[in-house]
């Protein structure tokens, strides 16, 4: 029912390294970086490594890893950003709200007056990016 | 930094059996049952068993097993409701659009043509949660 993996999406060539990203995190299952169209300060993606489309294909294993990292960076980005809350969303399928079609979940660090950017989201100024990311690499280190 | 556990939450209620949910899964570690002011149709909830408010202090162990919940609920919700898609949402602290303190995950079983019902939401009619609850239940007998 879910449909084949797609080689061409964004997520898998930054996993092949052919378009950059700010990342945060990365080990042998996982990478964590940051979204280019921010829905907020700090929003921040987690993937698994190896191929899944959505929730509906992933390996148990996989999701495992890949929330496990959600948690650590979540936890990260509240220090980074002296957030208020967390907000973790996950999309599947287009009438899901998918886009990119690898398996990602989305923490947004949330502020108690904040709100949410509609969509359509500009990109974000890519040295911003870079700042925030290594906001919540340092929060990480001393965790 | 994450407030105490409040042991008065409705979803400790739920858990003491104090009062009733429709409940689509149960083993020794995670709950799933019927969102009663559903979103969408098929609205359920997954949670830990063990007292945790948020993602901020869950246990990684339990918060492995929900999402392994979480998953074959929503591999089950889509085949119960023939849905196209689902958003997964785990919401943390009021900024984060938390309103019960429990750590929980919203599945919500998508149709490409749908609308999610705007917050404040009604109750729906405890006769549909149950049937909805039986079809979900009915997808998972069959996995």
């Amino acid at each position: 029912m879910t449909p084949a993996y797609d080689d061409a999406n964004v997520f898998a060539k930054i996993l092949r390294g052919e378009i950059p990203a700010h990342v945060v995190w990365e080990d042998d299952h996982t990478l964590a970086f940051m979204d280019v169209m921010p829905a907020v300060d700090g929003h921040t993606l987690v993937i698994p490594k190896a191929k899944a489309r959505n929730i509906f294909d992933v390996r148990p294993a996989d999701l495992a890893r890949v929330i496990s990292v959600v948690q650590m960076v979540a936890v990260a980005a509240r220090t980074a950003f002296i957030a208020d809350g967390a907000t973790i969303q996950q999309f599947n399928e287009t009438a899901g709200g998918q886009e990119v079609f690898h398996l990602h979940f989305h923490i947004l660090p949330r502020q108690s007056a904040d709100r949410v950017r509609p969509l359509p989201r500009p990109f974000a100024d890519p040295k911003i990016l870079a700042a925030h990311a290594e906001a919540i690499r340092a929060a990480l280190a001393t965790r």
